[in-house]
């Protein structure tokens, strides 16, 4: 933590670059939400006419990954269209651009292009770690602006697991090129009680490292008082979101496990402050796949992202009732 | 657990894939050394011809990630040239390639064919992990042989922290596939006390870990008596690596930090069985960027790959006179 806080102690050195946490707050006051939607495509779950498209492109092109990829970014820029003046950021699940190969990865680059193009910022979830020059070559990947940063994304996920020393080159450079970080402290599934949830003495482990992201948090804050090292809290454990929030003050959060993964809007009412600061709470299935549902059948007969725009206005509208996101609409 | 069990249980339900660690013990005992070669390129170490190369295309292609992605693609090809007859793997880093954004994803991908095509195999470090179907997507991606996989890779290094859940997708998948994968139990930084070494009652995190990861071996072995879900345990630690060894009966280990980052071949001895098995020796850069060491100065002079040749020769030299992986020599 030593270099960081020296970074801080020496604001000259952080050049121009606008805080991270700034950033993503002014665009969530902007589109009055802190909802966000998750890029996570299935080829088996696409829009039927996006289906056919991608077996007719199949059959001609006799590349599956290739087919795979176009229909992936097609999906992925009417996503985009449908979202991008409705919610600030979107969250781009690497694992399924990976399984199709470079072509995926290519398709995955134009999509962070067109997101930004929108004026959506892009949190990429790729959930990346390693030691030393190993970790700094990830975040000079995907932290910063291209083509500083051949990715150019606003934000990845960061897993904690190797050692504080390993959130370090992540740090700096989200400091250094005005980006941010979402470390990984409680995640959403059953067995994130294995270890994230193992006790140290009377402490769990999640709260070890909810401790030390709100440490690097706390010394690089902005002007909304939250900094640019954030933490991942899944939505599937309302009670522990409610306690982080008070541990974590200057932590911005991303909520996974909304929607979808059984997280509802009563859920993460604790995952923000009075003023609706202090988290993205993400979803994915329950938005792009939204043909797939019963009551946007009408909207997704039409064109699948109608569907998609009226599945995310919705989502905006629950958080908006149930927790003090709605203070962002007064 | 219950469905790697089940999977185990049903013999038929495996196919004919060989099992990974029988796969790679063959190898192992076909060049008769445990070392593996890691390919970790950096722009600024590549041998002196290579960096002139790249400046030419370079200041012709205007283009720098696809002019730093031809010149990682050439490097590795070196590497590849120069170790295939003494090693049984290499273990490419993924961080370096991705922060070439899609232009080293492909560079990535034809160094991952290039390898296969010598005889190589390829552990793959990528240190992924996600929970659920976005973890079954990674083992997808990785994990078996084109074009079923993407990627084709013989094994991937993977991440536990989301919980035990989330090794299950790349379990099963390596079963099916017969490819592996290893677990991230001891990392060789100084940061992996801050987690890892937490103490549970009694016990690290780490070995309640490793004591999964045997489990998932145990179900999995193959014919020397090791499973397909190894263990990357540092060799920074090697008392810890003798302890894990006990406690590890048929687990495989893929131990780094020998070489450059400060382990000798005196600190990897507690990897091994009594065989000479048990464990695959990383070394990255004190092998490929050999042209930088005084010693082999008079090799690279002639040619880069011979550097890289000798370094390698000298380092299965070292591991067989100093551990029990001399007995592969016999």
């Amino acid at each position: 933590m030593t270099d960081v806080k020296n970074l801080i102690d020496q604001p000259a050195s952080l050049g121009s670059q606008p805080n991270f946490a700034d950033r993503l707050i002014t665009e969530i006051q902007l589109k009055r939400t802190p909802l966000i939607v998750g890029i996570d495509p299935r080829l088996d779950q696409l829009p039927p006419t996006l289906q056919e498209a991608y077996s007719d492109r199949l059959s001609r092109l006799e590349q599956s990954q290739e087919a795979a990829a176009w229909a992936f970014e097609e999906f992925s820029r009417g996503i985009i269209d449908a979202v991008a003046g409705l919610v600030p950021a979107i969250k781009p699940q690497m694992a399924f651009f990976e399984a199709l190969g470079p072509a995926g990865m290519l398709a995955l680059a134009r999509v962070v292009d067109a997101a930004q193009s929108r004026g959506l910022m892009v949190l990429m979830d790729g959930k990346r770690n390693d030691i030393g020059t190993t970790a700094a070559a990830y975040a000079a990947a995907y932290l910063g602006k291209k083509p500083h940063s051949p990715w150019g994304c606003d934000a990845l996920t960061v897993n904690p697991w190797m050692g504080y020393d390993t959130l370090e080159p992540f740090t700096q450079r989200a400091v250094a090129v005005g980006a941010g970080l979402f470390v990984l402290v409680k995640t959403s599934n059953p067995g994130s009680r294995d270890l994230q949830e193992s006790k140290i003495g009377g402490e769990s482990l999640f709260e070890m490292i909810a401790d030390h992201v709100e440490g690097l948090s706390a010394v690089t804050r902005g002007e909304f008082g939250f900094g640019v090292v954030g933490a991942v809290v899944g939505a599937t454990y309302p009670d522990q979101l409610t306690d982080l929030r008070q541990r974590m003050p200057h932590t911005l959060f991303l909520v996974p496990g909304f929607g979808a993964q059984g997280g509802t809007a009563a859920d993460v009412v604790g995952a923000f402050d009075d003023r609706g600061f202090g988290a993205v709470i993400n979803s994915s299935r329950g938005i792009i796949f939204a043909h797939e549902q019963q009551k946007y059948l009408d909207f997704a007969r039409q064109d699948w992202r109608q569907g998609i725009e009226q599945a995310t206005r919705d989502a905006i509208d629950m958080l908006a009732t149930e927790t003090s996101a709605g203070k962002l609409r007064q």
